[in-house]
């Protein structure tokens, strides 16, 4: 990995807000996924790039040495171009699933490698596992085969794909470093880019139940996600999207699938529907292909990929789905339009009636969730229900309760409120 | 201890530029103790800390955390006073070993704790070790029959003293984490506090043989300690002294002490006096005794503690000390004044040569060293030796003269060249 450094000489030049060089940043990132370099050392050196940030230059280098700490794939050699999308999470996220068959029915394939949920935002594996049979791991041949035959595949992330990543992640979730911009953009980046895909798509939640709490801050992670596929030779574009309430009328596993469903039948909320095929029409403009995503949801062919795709990983697109055993609803205490739903509080009601998990270990119920019956923008009656609270163990009604404290605001009835726009903004290279 | 809090929560408040509880400060230290916050959290806050810096009320709670971690010494039923003194390390710093024997000869109790050298500053225990015989080790009652009998003990301080500055010392070295003052008080501090002295004196060195290399920050520490001590109500003054060149004209284990005998004697190089008695005198009025420092030197009395401290912890006064086996010598190449002779550079010639460690498990050479045979301000005439270096190995030499590169400077001989003031400042509460 060419020059000798140390750790302390890495950790003390990011400190004095120096630049590091591209020989520092090569070897402090093999070196730490080797062992040389300690935890607390890693530690250290991510709290000084929180603090005192990184050049595009270093961002890139960093990106590439979480690149090289691992396998690449490669799809060069499927007889269509690829496409992927990356989210940075929300709460009724469910976009990934019927946004990969309908890129797929436009011609495009989609390997989409997606990980598990951990906190108030879902995982989109632990959303296809409510599907009886269904199957997240796959060799990279099966998903080759997959992709080749169906156009879509939604699976596990290999161990082989940036391993630094990997480690980098668990330490910074441990040691308040998550909320570094250059190490979240290098680590979705570094992952995307060593997966192959041909092009990318990157869907920046902005609001409560996202990440990034504001609009700056996610344009600045925006930004520095498409230089970094720009300076990989990667097509990439970024919508930012509003993540100050739920996505859709459902956030749970089993919920959110049906929901999907119901989008890929040319039903389902108009919400989904809009991010879904944006985000397919930039899919498609990326990768350089012509298509028209809508008509995929009226036509069938869309739902036709979903129903191969859960096929092709032993998945029963026909069975029923889990539904939870115990419910409570949430009612209106007043006439008026509703002007809040937050989506954190909604996120975390979620995830404490088990339809997320604390920590990795883990499992989670797949017929929990929240199903929502009124969004911002609706008017409501005293005593209409405006949530319904789904799961097996009525016990856990009363923290999601309480969760739910203070997330809804219902306004005077003569009150003229707009919700803000779905896509706050579109960033490019 | 209070409140329960994690980890993630103390780092993230001080990351955003957060002031620390006291409940936060009193859970974290402990916890850290105790091994329930890991070394990757210490080393991320510790980060943050350097970074975005600590209240006053802050540092003095951590200080005070950090005295809580372990035992604490009390000294209240001697027959005297005690007063200590503690240097934050400097090239040729040999004070400790003539200044205990004269504030004891002036009736106050010196019990002074000392550490071992790590990179190019000596430790006061290796340059005593020099001595045949003489013991680092003792019980905490044969330290109080010492100080009651001689009225001055040097020795190394038990592992019972804030173990949480043991701990953290450690992992701050290895994650560019040292520099920080917050960390560096309290870390100075927490040890004179629980070690019970009286009255307390630092020497904080600044230049480029210090830890401090400019005054701004050496008088931030200075002002810094001498808070903790007064929040603490032990009486605290702190000196800020040049250590731009070495002090003396030796830097290795037995030449030191050989040249605080001479003091002890009533000569030696004027500087080493000069700081010497100061800081005695600081002891002195800080312990609220009067006396003559310099007369002690004089009348014999310092040296007679001196052979009384040394015979009681089992070493031999009168020994002839240990003689590097090979010695060269660097000579003036010009006529002139001599205008620099860099500390930083002697240190880490005398630390290659062999009278220092790279790692806390090497040993020393008692005889390794550089003797110094002209100080800034004085003539020199081409040929004439500069420095002697001393080492049993000579293969060290060529790494040590490489050390020397460039920190010598020779002026034309009509230059007039005032050496800067020894002490340059005095900060009390």
């Amino acid at each position: 990995m060419g020059e000798r450094h140390d750790a302390v000489e890495v950790i003390t030049a990011k400190r004095d807000r120096g630049e590091l060089s591209d020989s520092q940043i090569d070897w402090v990132v093999d070196a730490y996924t080797r062992g040389e370099v300690a935890e607390e050392q890693m530690a250290s050196l991510a709290m000084a790039v929180l603090l005192n940030g990184m050049s595009r230059r270093e961002v890139a280098r960093w990106t590439q040495a979480m690149i090289a700490s691992g396998e690449r794939m490669d799809f060069t050699s499927l007889s269509r171009p690829t496409a992927d999308k990356h989210s940075t999470g929300g709460v009724g996220d469910k976009i990934t699933l019927p946004l990969a068959p309908v890129v797929a029915a436009c011609g495009v394939a989609v390997p989409q490698l997606s990980g598990r949920g951990l906190g108030h935002t879902g995982g989109t594996l632990d959303k296809l596992e409510s599907i009886p049979g269904w199957q997240a791991s796959l060799s990279n041949d099966a998903m080759m085969r997959q992709l080749e035959d169906v156009g879509a595949v939604i699976c596990a992330a290999g161990a082989g794909l940036a391993p630094a990543d990997k480690k980098l992640y668990a330490l910074r979730d441990v040691t308040g470093t998550v909320e570094a911009i250059p190490l979240i953009a290098s680590s979705i980046m570094s992952k995307k880019i060593a997966e192959g895909t041909g092009a990318l798509v990157l869907d920046v939640k902005v609001g409560s139940g996202a990440f990034m709490k504001d609009l700056d801050r996610a344009r600045e992670l925006a930004e520095t996600m498409v230089a970094l596929g720009a300076d990989a030779s990667l097509p990439t574009v970024a919508l930012i999207t509003d993540m100050s309430t739920p996505l859709g009328l459902t956030a749970g596993n089993a919920l959110e699938v049906a929901e999907s469903v119901e989008v890929l039948a040319g039903g389902g909320p108009p919400d989904v529907v809009e991010l879904t095929v944006a985000l397919a029409s930039e899919m498609l403009a990326a990768a350089g292909v012509e298509g028209d995503p809508a008509a995929t949801l009226q036509d069938g062919s869309a739902m036709d990929v979903w129903t191969r795709m859960i096929s092709a990983q032993g998945g029963d697109p026909s069975a029923e789905l889990p539904v939870a055993r115990e419910s409570t609803v949430v009612s209106a205490e007043a006439d008026g339009v509703l002007t809040r739903l937050d989506a954190l509080a909604v996120g975390i009601a979620a995830w404490r009636l088990g339809a997320g998990r604390a920590r990795k270990e883990d499992s989670v119920q797949a017929g929990a969730g929240v199903e929502i019956h009124a969004k911002p923008g609706d008017r409501v009656s005293s005593g209409a229900p405006l949530l319904t609270l789904l799961s097996d163990e009525p016990d856990r009604f009363e923290r999601a309760l309480a969760a739910l404290e203070g997330a809804v605001e219902i306004s005077d009835p003569g009150t003229s409120y707009d919700p803000p726009p779905l896509i706050l903004d579109r960033v490019t290279a």
